[in-house]
Parts: C-alpha cells; sequence; structure tokens
C-alpha cells in the first residue's frame, strides 16, 4: 500500500554537508536533489538561504532548472530574531524570497539553550516561534518546525518543550519536528517522548535522529512506531558528528520490515543505484558495509553458510537484495558480476544469451580492469566501449590513429603561466597536427584533439568537457601507484563519462579524452546511428 | 560502579574477519586481543580450531604468548555432527585441545535450518546440544551457547527455539546467546523476544547481533534492557555483509547511558585510542563518523552551533570527549564565521579576545577564499598559515623566492610517455635551478622542488605527497572555471593537507606544493620553532 501520507524529508543538501570533507558546488546540489526526486523522496531541504550565499544562489537555479517529479522544496532557516518584528527580519526574508512551498524553521525548545545560546527569554522564544510560523503560512508556505534539542529539552522541562510543540502547531506549522540535536539518545527514550508529546499536543510530528550511540536509524523507527508521521534523514547517513540517520535504511526499514510503502516498490529498486550516483556526486566514500545499498550489505564470505546459500539464499539473507536494487556475492566465487553485465548489455539493445562465453568474457575484462584502479559506475561511455568491444567483436576501427602529443605548462618570472598541447593524429591516412591552449594540461590536450579532428568529425563539436576528476589509488604518490581520471561530459541534453588509469596522471586523462571522442564516433549521435537505446542506457548510469 | 558479572564478549577475531577485506595473521590476531584484553573485555574469541588452521595455530600460540590480565579466551565451534558419539567428533576434539577456559558453541535453533542446512532431525539436533554441552562441562570448560538464527527461528517455531535454549542451560551452558545472525530484526521485536526467552526458559541470556537493518547497537541495548547478561560485538562492527554490533558502541552506551560500568571508567578513557591500533592492526580503514571512537565523532561544522559552543560546550555534545579518549574538533567552513575561526585559532594555540578585530579579518578572508573555491576542511597546513598570517602578522618572509617554473609532458609515437620538470628559486639571494621526472606534471614539479630545496632545508626531506586530488569548480571546464587541488602528506607520524586553487590545475598544484614547504618550514618541526600546540593541533586534523 503506498502511504502517500508519510512525510520523507532528506536534509542532505542542508544537514548532510555538515559532514567532515563534504562540500557541494551548486551544480552538485541540484543534481543530487534529482537523484533524490528520482527515488520519491516527497522533502528536499535545499539549504539555508540568505545565511549560506551558495544556499541562495542554490534556490535561485532550482527555480529555472530543477524540475522535480515527486517532491517540492524545502527552504531552512531560523525564527525571527528576538525583539523584533517578523516583518523587518532580513533572514525571514530571505525564506521567503527562496520562492520555496515548504519552509523548515528552526526553533529552541530546550530552555537552557534559549537562555544561554539564544540569550532570550522563555516567553519571547515561544512568541518568536508563533509569530515567524504565523507570518510564513500567511505568506502562503507550508511551515514544519524542527524542535531543536527536544529530547534533552524535554528532560530539562517537559512542560516547556510542549509548550514549544503546542505554540508552533497552533500557529499553523504543519509538523512539528522533534529533533534529537546531540545525538544521545535510545530508542526507548525516542518512542516514549514522541508518544507522550502526541498525546499531549495532538500536533503531527516528526523525528530527526543523529547517530551520537549508533542508535540513529532505529531511534527514527521508534518515532514512526510511537506515531511520527515524518521522519528526516540523509543519504548515506552523511552529517556532523557521526552523522544524521541514514534516510536509505529508514526507508528501506519502513518498506520491507514495516509494510509502509513510504517510496512505492518500483522506486525502492533504485536505492542502491541512488546511493552510488549520490556518492559519485559528493566525492565521500560511503560506507561498503551500508546496510541496504552497501556493496557489501549482502556479500557472504563464511564457508559454513556458502553450502547452505546454495540450497536456499533465504536462510542466510534478511530480504532480498532485487528489492532495494543490491545484489547477493559470494566471495569465494564471484557469479553476481555476470548477471549485471548480462542485465546492462540488454538494457544496451545486446541480444545475449544468459550464461554466455562472451558475457563471462565482459565480466572476467571488467574484474581485471576494476583490480587495476578502473570504475565504471560514472563512466558509463567506457564501460559501452568496453561491452562493444566484447559483446559485438571489437568496438570497430577508430577512425583516427595517434601519433604523438604534448603538453607543457610553464611559469615565466613575470608571473605568467602559459599551457600549450600539441597532438599529431593520422587522419583517413593523412597526418594531422593541431596545438591548443588551456587551463591546464588535460584542458590544453582536450583543445588540441578537438581542434585536429573536429573538422572531420562535426559531430565532437557538441561535447563539453564539464568535470574531471583525479585520484590517485593505493598509495604514495610518484612510487608507481596508478592515478584514475574521471572525466564528465555534457553531449547536448545528455551526459555521461569516461575513465581512464595510469601511473601518470596525464597519460591516463588522454585515455579518458580518447574515450569521449570514440564513444561520439561509434555511439554517440543516436539520430545518425540509430542505437538510441544505447545512448539513452550510457547517460542513465 | 563496576559490574563484573555482564560478560562483555568480542568476537572480532572470529565474526569480524567475516569482514570483506579483513584478513589476520596469527600475528596480528595476537596483537588485537592484548588491546582488547587492556580495555577490560571479558571475553576474546579467538577462532574456529580444527576448522580454519590459522585458528589452531593462534589457541597454540596463545598459551605461551599471550598474557591476559583480564579477558578469557574463548574457542568457537560446532556441537558434534548427527549421528554419532560427541566422543569420537574431531572438531569437538579440537575445541578441546585448544585448551581455553571456554568454549563457545553454535547451534541451531530454527527449524528450517535444522532440516534444510544441516539436515537431521529436529530431535536429533536437540540431543547433539545437550550431549555436546555435558562432554565439554564435563571436561572443565566454560561453555557458552549460540542459538543461530533464533529470532527468525522463533518466528517460524517460538516452542522449537525455546527447546535449544533449555537444553543448553540444562546440559550446563553457562550462557545461550540469541543469534540474529541474518541481521534483519528491529529493536522492539528483539526485546520481547528475549524477555519472552528469559521468562519462559529462566537461561541467562546473551545477545549477537548483525547491523543489516541499521539496528545491531539499538537491538543489543534493547537485549540488554531485557534482561541479557552477555553482549557479543567486533571492534569497529567489523562483520560480515553490514557488520556485527560495534562493541565499542554497545560498551560506551552501557557505560555513559545506563550507568552500568561494564568497563571501568578509567579504561573507557581508552576506548578511542584502542579503535585506532585496531584500525592500525588490521588495514582495515574505520567510519570516521563512528560513534564515540571516530574522528569525527566530535567535529562540528555548523556556524550556529559554533557560536553555541563557545558558551558551553555541553549543549552541543551528548557527552564530554574525554570520557571515551576523544576530543572536540572544530571545522572551518563556509558555515562556520567567526565563532569557528575563534574557536580554531584557540585549538591551535592562539589567545584571541571574542569578536576581535584580526578574527573578524581571518573570518572575511576565509569566506572570500572559500567563494572562490578554497576548501579547508581537509587542508589544515594551509589554513593554519592563513591564520598565522592574519593573527600573527605575516607568516615571516619565506626563505625562498620562486622564479620560474615548467613542466612537459608528451607521448611519442612508440608510445613512450616522458613527464620532466624544471624550478628555478632563489635561495638567500642565491639562484637555484633543478629539474625532476615523475607519474604526471605536479609530482614532477614536486620532485623538482625538493631537489632544489631540501639540500638546505633538510626537514623538507621526511615529506611524504601520498595524494592529491583535482576538483574542477563550477561549471565547464576552460570555461574560466576554477581547479581545486588538494594535497595530503605524511610528515614522519603526522598527516595533513593543504590546498590551491586557480584557473590552471597546474598552477593550482604549484601553490599547494608550496605551503606544503612553506607549513614545514615555519610551522612544521615545531622543536624547532617552538610552536608545539601550532603543531599539533594542524596535524590531529
Amino acid at each position: 500500500m503506498a502511504e502517500q501520507s508519510f512525510q520523507l524529508y532528506d536534509t542532505t543538501l542542508r544537514d548532510g554537508t555538515q559532514q567532515e570533507g563534504l562540500v557541494l558546488t551548486v551544480e552538485d546540489k541540484l543534481a543530487v536533489a534529482r537523484r533524490l526526486d528520482a527515488l520519491g523522496v516527497g522533502f528536499i531541504e535545499g539549504g539555508w538561504p540568505g545565511a549560506v550565499p551558495k544556499d541562495t544562489e542554490f534556490f535561485r537555479r532550482a527555480r529555472g532548472e530543477l524540475d522535480l517529479k515527486n517532491a517540492v522544496l524545502a527552504a531552512f532557516g531560523a525564527t525571527r530574531r528576538p525583539g523584533i518584528p517578523v516583518s523587518v527580519d532580513a533572514q525571514v526574508r530571505a525564506l521567503l524570497d527562496a520562492e520555496t512551498p515548504v519552509v523548515t524553521l528552526v526553533a529552541k525548545s530546550h530552555t537552557g539553550h534559549v537562555q544561554h545560546a539564544l540569550r532570550t527569554t522563555l516567553a519571547e522564544n515561544l512568541a518568536m516561534i508563533g509569530s515567524t510560523v504565523r507570518h510564513l503560512v500567511h505568506a502562503g508556505r507550508r511551515v514544519f518546525l524542527d524542535a531543536e534539542h527536544y529530547f534533552d529539552g524535554y528532560h530539562v522541562n517537559r512542560e516547556y518543550a510542549l509548550a514549544v510543540v503546542r505554540t508552533a502547531a497552533e500557529a499553523g506549522a504543519e509538523t512539528v519536528v522533534l529533533c534529537d540535536t546531540n545525538g544521545g539518545s535510545l530508542p526507548d527514550e525516542v518512542r516514549a517522548v514522541v508518544a507522550d508529546t502526541i498525546a499531549m499536543t495532538g500536533a503531527p510530528i516528526g523525528i530527526h535522529c543523529h547517530d551520537d550511540t549508533g542508535c540513529a536509524v532505529a531511534n527514527t523507527m521508534a518515532a514512526v512506531d510511537a506515531g511520527a508521521v515524518h521522519a528526516q534523514g540523509t543519504a548515506h547517513g552523511y552529517g556532523e558528528r557521526c552523522g544524521n540517520a541514514n534516510l536509505f535504511t529508514v526507508i528501506a526499514n519502513l518498506v520491507l520490515k514495516r509494510g509502509r510503502e513510504v517510496v512505492p516498490l518500483e522506486r525502492l529498486r533504485d536505492l542502491s543505484r541512488t546511493g552510488r550516483a549520490i556518492t559519485e556526486l559528493t566525492g565521500v566514500r560511503s560506507d561498503p558495509a551500508a546496510p541496504y545499498t552497501g556493496l557489501s550489505a549482502f556479500t557472504h564470505k563464511a564457508g559454513l553458510h556458502a553450502s547452505a546459500l546454495r540450497v536456499d539464499p533465504d536462510l542466510y539473507q534478511h530480504t532480498d537484495p532485487a528489492r532495494v536494487g543490491n545484489r547477493m556475492r559470494t566471495l569465494v566465487s564471484d557469479m553476481g558480476g555476470r548477471s549485471s553485465i548480462e542485465l546492462k548489455a540488454r538494457e544496451l539493445g545486446y541480444d545475449v544469451a544468459a550464461g554466455s562465453e562472451e558475457v563471462a568474457r565482459a565480466a572476467a575484462r571488467v574484474k581485471e580492469l576494476e583490480n587495476r584502479g578502473y570504475s565504471f559506475e560514472s563512466a558509463d561511455a567506457s564501460f559501452v566501449l568496453l561491452l562493444r568491444e566484447e559483446l559485438a567483436g571489437g568496438p570497430g576501427a577508430p577512425p583516427f590513429e595517434v601519433d604523438s602529443w604534448a603538453v607543457g605548462v610553464s611559469r615565466r618570472r613575470d608571473g605568467e603561466v602559459r599551457t600549450e598541447a600539441s597532438v599529431r593524429l593520422r587522419v583517413d591516412g593523412e597526418s594531422v597536427t593541431a596545438t591548443g591552449h588551456g587551463n591546464g594540461p588535460v584542458n590544453a590536450l582536450d583543445t588540441a584533439l578537438h581542434s585536429a579532428l573536429d573538422p572531420y568529425f562535426p559531430a565532437l563539436t557538441r561535447l563539453e568537457l564539464v568535470d574531471y576528476q583525479v585520484r590517485v589509488l593505493n598509495g604514495q604518490v610518484g612510487s608507481g601507484a596508478a592515478a584514475r581520471v574521471l572525466i564528465s561530459y555534457r553531449d547536448g541534453e545528455q551526459r555521461w563519462g569516461t575513465v581512464g588509469v595510469d601511473e601518470n596522471t596525464v597519460t591516463a586523462s588522454w585515455a579518458a579524452l580518447l574515450d569521449a571522442v570514440h564513444y561520439v564516433l561509434l555511439d554517440g549521435p543516436a539520430e545518425a546511428h540509430g542505437s538510441p537505446s544505447l545512448a539513452a542506457a550510457a547517460t542513465a548510469g
């Protein structure tokens, strides 16, 4: 049964970015929002407009560029400052200027925080909550109130904590979210406090947990069991200190363990893929042991289990991994790789037989390349080239050959920096040389490559190199370690990526640049080559 | 109050090694056991003698080499095979040969597993449990019984699951451990099943959980709340699939949240250090966001929090990090503002006044640099240089100047790739040139830079460049976008990082390379420059 009324609220873009090492550009934030929307999350908190310039910019761009199908955006901010009318509070005005359907207000509900952090009176804090909520509701916003430090506050002064909930609800807040801000609670306490708060106030209650006792997910489940109708969390549990509740785990637990379809079953199958895509966007390694979505989540190593697994997998797994888009792996004999390659090949329009030799060959090749440091999760174009090679007997002769290339960067004494590259290619037997400048060796090589090829292959002019990342693999730079280069392209409406691995970072980059050109010439322009499924599948990864 | 009677049981060396990527030598296992013993764990399960040769060897060497102060060793194994007398079962004999005070027997308690995996009758399974327990008790062992798949089994056939517990207890098992082997349970179910099992059997009950719903710790706490007197877990939650219950988190929760001193308070202060030591031994990266012990567990980034942290740290942390041997850290970021800078400056040993002008200046500078793409969260050395500049009136003249540099990468027709850099510096007024080769432009420039400077500044020879990352910021490469380069260094025992931002990736890298050199020359060798707090704080990030 789909549960439309339950509020799944993601705060990856706001509270999640408090995680150490997690820094998102506006572009990244838009891309994460699209992924969460596609998964079926109902509310996406985009940031704090007015307080964080990047977040103001996010909401501005979201209005034009973010075409959400399931979710609505929420702007996060605080109640008005003490002692001023809400109508003159610049921060509150910035919340309205974000033009989101939802505004989520954070408010103090712990008397100690009101007095020592906010430095105002308990009465004024309630007045701030009431007037700010009414002001926003009057302006047409749906308002959620995050009652900060609620659980600690409840233990210090229950009456005041309840008064905060009542005040917000009476002023028109749609949901009052009880926050375990310091993350110190355990499930039995959360359950009791949520139950009491619902009983005493009758307000629709939400829950926001942190993982400082390792119980963020359990606390969230306990709150929902006690009647909460709104759960907040973040992708992979990103967040400050020990992180927030992992929204992916909460979603899977609610659907699979409680039978509450907070996202439809068919979207739940995108859970693992969504997790991988967001990991690529944030650049923050997610835990391979993460429940449901982790690479190891359904991976078996035990000899004890291995034989029984063959008899009946259900004896040794708590749910079918396919339900969350993950798969069972056994570390003794990894049969898993083949089926995903089969699946991907069919997605790409190849008619492959189950267990065929070519699929086995492609799987072995992928495994071998991954051992050398390749990663195909966001390098879909390189993956398509590999599949074509194995499944279709070679990628077709590339319509040009590379003779040599060179690139140099120099800084003169006066501070001027010059970057220049040259390439020598052979196109249709004819020698072609070209040079290019750029903001670094990769960009200069890319410019030179296009300068040589674009006159022959106009399809290449569409390509825009939008991002590249270099990662040094396994140990120390300069001592035989490999570098992995991931390059992202915009190709008309589509986005896809390539990968290159080499000891030398520039050689690795060159390989990724060439893959992109090959991909466009062999597969890219769907209208010219009649393989729309290929191009579409490649960009969906 | 110290609780001597509660059984803390670690299975890192057995169930923990089922974790993907975790492989321990006998030497490693001995070292891990010593750490766990020093922490105050009561029982250390060393492995499965007879079944795993390495484990047989572990127990043999443990007898001579492992001088445990608090813990006793447990050997893990199975009940006798169906249809044979226990006295002739080779695997059971190997358990006795391990000569441990404790033997932990795994037994089936799920009727489906008895019939389909073990392929025997329900009655014979009970007979196997009874005879094996009696045999071991008669031989002078303390016996724990791990009732595998207990929670799933209880739901399928409660009477049989309870019969397993009764049979083991009546045969002399000291504790019967209820295992959520597939990890699919939630805390309310665990609590109810444990309570019912205790009520129906009167046996001393233990708990063994896995994290497949993200609730392993909460499930363990729920079982203890319901009366379990024995908790199993692993260091860092290592284990198959999503891992086991994190024993460190369980210990800290029991002591700090339940007031049950399952280890003495003074040993709890070793928790984080024990975690780091075990991470070094396993080589498996532990989660920086792990509760209590993680590097980020008490790390704050939010500006909202940072200002209140100054007033009273207890407002924003659920426990004093010193109690688990961890410490509070603040990160500098675009959410931080002045309060984070003040906090960070004090961490670094600067005596800055709250709201002082220099702090405001540093905050403005950080904000401006972050708008341009800088990120200081993992570039602590660059941040220290910036703070020195703003707070201490300039970083001191760097002891050398840069005249020019150049780097080139070329690929010849035969495929050979050469990377060569040259630098021209001025040291003490003297012109110095050097060249360097490498696996890419950054590595070659680094080699050339050190080749020029190391003879003058021997402290620089310690520096190892261990990782670098390049990220293109805001949009399209080559169209005025900036590149951010983060470089990580190993500097003796310490690790720290620098950042550079520029349109040109190589120029950005050069800036980060130079920051590292300046950092070492100005701050790095604490003994030479008399600023130990600076160096220590900077490297802790």
